[in-house]
């Protein structure tokens, strides 16, 4: 007998499947029209989404959330705003799907190609973010999937008002409404049975943090599109412009701290310990917290010691280790030991050492004399992220629009048959 | 505490790894020499494999093993020959690994793009045919991956003298043996364990029947590239040459009964009824089955009545069931609810049909006025295929070298930092 959370999920399940077939064919136009009338409900319907929102802050504020929760469930005209700004941006991509590429004729006379299809069905499942339900559901739509979005139960009347919005702009737009549901009830078993959904969901998303990230990718049937740490690394190798090493490695760490993309470990060549009092001094000027090796100690009495689990930490925060390695090759070896693959940059003039750190360097992302900070959906072009894989197969790294789509083979003939 | 089973996979993993690590910077050429010198000594050698296939085949007799099962596992000269030639054919092919594309300049100032990397740790799970490891080896090689090799049992003997020599090639070339391990034991508990083992691979593809691929997608903890049924489709439209029609099909059914990309389902619009008694006439004189709706069966008095399940089966062998449909629609319909999303095609000289078809069927290859049996990685361009996915993320459809790399992000800058 099936539990009442699989059967919940089933009726979502039934539906988005019927609503993806429809939005594969969906014309470009209907789309880009959904999104932009629910940019106008958002602006026009506000006083709604701030009493949701005032609903759930209240709750917050009744059980205590810690103040940084709060601050990400908190809505205000603002952020309502850069919602709808989001949404009539990702209303000015190009469409991905049906694009055709590679498209040439072989021997036997049929041309052979790709076409860019949706990947039907995906389950986003996030936190206490509201603004997280208008921008996947957005890029969803966009791509032409249909959505199943499981928010936090703390901001489930916020993430209600915008999905009705949501919905009545597809409505409105004549595409079907059920290319985005929420699930509209805060049952934890809900989320397992969205896991174990492989019948109607193609791929999940968690985006939050990581143990969400890490229950989903444990426990999902469904395959997972995922994000784990940012154990990001920059090296400042001997042949370094040490005016350009600073300023990548001060940027890479004090630009933002706790975001993904921030750097965690700063490596230094041994012949270029000489840029290391200036960075060391800047860092601690900004307030950052310097950890470091034997060597990197021995240069100011304010750093601190590192000791192994520096290395495998990402601190989200104004604390950085440093480590002196002897060349490039330890360099190397100590990102394939400690990071987490997600974005590594080696500072360098030698167009060897950057060729090398390029090639053997397996992260998503792999950067020579730029800042780690610059792994980003925007950054890279595509317009607005859905989050950043750290993942090997289907998409790695910053994933937009496209990593929201597959390939198929198409095969134009004029009677060919195999021989 | 660990089982054996999972300490013998995860040494076998821990070697892959590093095998792996070496195989990614691996110079073509190094990786060609290898293949030849694997080709010259399956050629050199062929008394020592054919010996083993011997005990294999022994053993077969006495376990009783079917007929169909042990020309699968019987080696000869001429098979061990074609294995041969297929490592030297790989070897000619252009590598993948380290391809850069779509590398361009973003107003930031940084250069953007992909290079291509291979997967790393490939584990292959197959059956009775001793040519899948040097196959499968190969490719892995080729793209730059290690891969840990599970034949089935009954060919332990073949594919242990087979993984010998790729390890002696290997090692000739300078190219880490660890690259290509062969599971050495016949014991199942060590593919449960290799199932479990995410840690040490990063994809898994198992080749065989439904069972094993269903077996192991089920219990895998590592993400499996799998191919299910092939319930292929061809689709004859009222504005369809007859002639080419009847081509299509039946090069489609007849061409070979047992692969994945002949048609086991054919759909007619009642305009174009008037094919089917010369399609149905010469698929009887071949020996096919023809199964069919009552208008189908009104036209022969030799075609069997289709039901229910045979819309969902695979058959694999000389039997066919027919369907005449009102409309395109209906065909679509029809394929939505029962193809397996291998490959369905359209006979239609109509534009606004074929259009339809391609964006509206959603299978790993869509076809227009081309038989079904074109679904090959050869017939693609590929050079080689390692199977067919019928999955939606990462690859779909043949997969050849480039299905067994991603990509990852490249910057390129100079000195570039976020403001």
């Amino acid at each position: 007998m099936m539990s009442d959370a699989s059967q919940v999920i089933e009726v979502l399940g039934i539906r988005a499947k019927s609503a993806a077939q429809k939005m594969r064919l969906m014309e470009t136009k209907h789309k880009d029209a959904a999104l932009k009338i629910a940019a106008r409900l958002l602006r026009e319907d506000m006083d709604d989404v701030l009493a949701a929102n005032a609903l759930d802050m209240k709750a917050a504020d009744e059980h205590n959330l810690e103040a940084a929760l709060k601050d990400r469930l908190a809505l205000n005209p603002e952020r309502v705003e850069a919602m709808a700004q989001g949404l009539e941006e990702i209303a000015a991509l190009p469409d991905p799907v049906g694009a055709i590429s590679d498209l040439v004729y072989r021997p036997s006379g049929i041309q052979v190609g790709h076409m860019r299809v949706p990947l039907g069905v995906i389950g986003i499942i996030y936190e206490s973010r509201p603004n997280v339900t208008a921008d996947a559901a957005a890029l969803c739509l966009k791509s032409g999937n249909a959505a199943i979005l499981r928010g936090g139960s703390e901001a489930i009347h916020s993430n209600q008002a915008i999905a009705l919005i949501l919905r009545q702009a597809l409505k409105e737009a004549g595409v079907p409404e059920d290319a985005v549901q929420l699930i509209n009830q805060t049952d934890r078993a809900l989320v397992g049975a969205l896991l174990a959904a492989d019948e109607y969901v193609d791929v999940l998303i968690p985006r939050g943090g990581k143990s969400l990230v890490s229950r989903v990718s444990q426990d999902a049937k469904v395959p997972v599109i995922k994000h784990l740490d940012g154990i990001c690394h920059v090296y400042i190798d001997k042949d370094a412009d040490r005016e350009m090493a600073v300023d990548i490695a001060l940027n890479a760490k004090t630009h933002r701290y706790g975001v993904c993309n921030a750097m965690e470990t700063l490596l230094v060549h041994q012949d270029a310990m000489d840029c290391l009092p200036v960075i060391i001094k800047r860092l601690l000027d900004k307030g950052v917290e310097v950890r470091g090796c034997d060597k990197t100690q021995a240069l100011h009495q304010h750093v601190l010691a590192a000791n192994e689990e520096d290395w495998g930490t990402e601190y989200l925060a104004p604390v950085l280790s440093i480590r002196v390695v002897d060349d490039l090759e330890q360099a190397i070896v100590h990102i394939e030991q400690y990071s987490s693959a997600h974005t590594e940059t080696i500072v360098t003039a030698n167009y060897d050492a950057g060729q090398l750190f390029l090639r053997q360097v397996d992260s998503s992302s792999v950067m020579w004399n730029a800042s780690t900070r610059f792994a980003d959906g925007f950054e890279y072009g595509l317009g607005a992220e859905i989050g950043i894989s750290t993942d090997r197969l289907h998409v790695r790294g910053p994933v937009g629009l496209e990593g929201l789509t597959t390939q198929k083979w198409i095969v134009l003939g004029h009677g060919e048959v195999r021989g």
